[in-house]
């Protein structure tokens, strides 16, 4: 599974996008879109959408990772200004189909980690080895988009495993190999 | 001059646009934009950003016209939502080239009663008395965003007679009929 990683921000929006299923996870892309401050705000918006719709037309993720909204932002302007970004980067993933997850900050770093209040450091050592790239990548951004992504990854083999072990039990209950069993008229094929 | 007003909201963006020149503005067009509130919010954006497109390729409108982005919103969530559908309002805009202007609400209010601390309903009323409307518009969304088109085209109003006074103080000061002078050598033409 191909995962996008997107940590929106009007100056600059991070990006990381891994390959996840089979073995470690591993990277094939991360970077950031960078605005020019002195364009209009619209420009800057048209910049960030055009940057995350080549990232999905060249890598083709079949899912974007974003942080969820929360509001402790110390200036409101900010916040919206991030919402503006935000916005686009959802609006990109709507746009070529892409399924949508988003989690808490704290659920990032727990899941990463094991402390929901873990460090920028400690998130950074923890997405370095993890991904086993020599240092966390710079700046942030992409360090936090691809945090993102591996929470998700690991998101999906938890319930990935927490399937199998219904298949499991249902298996057990109906008693048969593979528990599946046709009513009425089966046709057999092969 | 085709102004286009939009109020984005992510549960309904309401649009407006009128033509504005020689003679008094009307309307060509108004309405909401409703996004489905079981939607996830990729589909809402998504759903703002093809109403505004479909508005922008129907009437081509050479400006789009929003509010200024204040601070003053109760709950911070609210603010980075309606920053959401701003953002994906604003690429809208980027992408078919239009130009974009943004107005304190005060201006607003101001430009079209006199006042800038104005009712909703004062302004409900100026909408509709500038616009030749029995009454003004349903919902509030729509009002807004004509309010919007008519504070610019004011505005534009207001600078073409600007530039007008000031084309005539050139005039008198160059003390020619057209004040125009070339220098060196000039083509004649016709």
């Amino acid at each position: 599974m191909r995962i996008l990683g997107v940590d929106p921000g009007l100056n600059c929006t991070g990006y990381g996008v891994i390959e996840h299923g089979g073995g470690p996870a591993r990277v094939l892309d991360g970077g950031v879109i960078r605005t020019d401050p002195k364009a209009s705000l619209e420009v800057r918006l048209a910049t960030i959408a055009g940057g995350i719709r080549a990232v999905v037309a060249e890598l083709e993720p079949e899912v974007m990772v974003v942080e969820q909204v929360h509001s402790k932002y110390a200036h409101p302007q900010t916040a919206i200004l991030m919402g503006h970004a935000r916005g686009v980067a959802l609006l990109a993933a709507a746009e070529r189909g892409l399924a949508v997850a988003s989690y808490p900050a704290s659920l990032v770093k727990r899941s990463l980690t094991g402390h929901g209040r873990a460090s920028k450091e400690q998130v950074g050592a923890m997405v370095a080895h993890l991904l086993r790239l020599a240092t966390p990548p710079t700046p942030d951004d992409v360090t936090d988009a691809l945090a993102l992504c591996l929470c998700h990854a690991e998101r999906e083999r938890e319930s990935g495993m927490s399937n199998q072990e219904s298949d499991a039990a249902r298996r057990a209950m109906a008693g048969g190999r593979d528990g599946r069993r046709r009513r009425g008229k089966s046709g057999s094929r092969g």
